[in-house]
């Protein structure tokens, strides 16, 4: 049988798990999570979600490409900001239902916050009771959002 | 009005992205992904969900929690392996529906497979046509997943 297609059926757990061919598993909703790191810093930047057509382009472009929930279509991440991901190291995990991307930011900010990171705030560990106060762990916005996306709708779901 | 409640309720956008207030939003399956990275090297190692107990637990208690899919349980990390997940760090992002765990993993590694990370593998970028081949990226596994998980299910689903 002659398959030319980019990614294999997934035929046992051991092939899954130990094999060297992509194989990867998209949901019911033919996405799959992933976590975009800063190559160089190790910090988290965001975390999004794949469809199909949004890895095979990661894949060939070299630049992050993701599946907007909120506007329901594909995403070239830095395409209205400027802040293009440019790809350094692709993983998948063990069952292939999960990717990683270590990418290099141009500009240096990956948030539609205005912050490096989307996670900026942290959550204590505590057993105190009642509302958990959050710390902000960036001093200050990498960029002016307003001018960046001007009055594109935010993302931020209630 | 007195509230004692953890979870501040989710008034507006502005309060949810630059406030101080843990106010997490979870799916409608009850869940939010979680990303577990090394605080020492930065290396992702894991990706989970968590449900409003396991948010709760993780920081109750300083050790991650999740909510395990495979199982359909509450699932504190390491109670099978030993491999416990200290958390150094709690983060959650800008509409604060996802949470990176930043932690320090007795035993050193965090995937059933055996692995330190669970993203092992790595998938190329590249225009060839055909099948994408993963390249290997941990040299050897950190444990023996028979002897330390024996004959429980494997979480991995075709």
């Amino acid at each position: 049988m002659t398959d030319n297609k980019p990614f294999a059926n997934r035929i046992s757990v051991e092939q899954v798990e130990e094999g060297a061919l992509l194989a990867p598993k998209f949901d019911g909703n033919g996405l799959l999570p992933v976590v975009t790191t800063d190559a160089e810093t190790g910090e988290v930047l965001m975390m999004g979600v794949m469809n199909e057509e949004a890895l095979l382009r990661t894949i060939r472009s070299g630049e992050a490409h993701y599946w907007s929930r909120s506007r329901k279509c594909l995403w070239h991440k830095g395409a209205t900001s400027g802040l293009v991901q440019k790809i350094v190291e692709i993983r998948i995990d063990d069952d292939q239902d999960a990717v990683w991307l270590r990418v290099a930011v141009e500009g240096g900010a990956s948030c539609h916050v205005g912050y490096r990171s989307c996670f900026y705030r942290a959550v204590p560990v505590t057993t105190e009771e009642g509302p958990i106060e959050l710390s902000f762990k960036e001093a200050e916005k990498a960029f002016d959002p307003i001018e960046v996306y001007g009055d594109a709708p935010n993302p931020t779901q209630l």
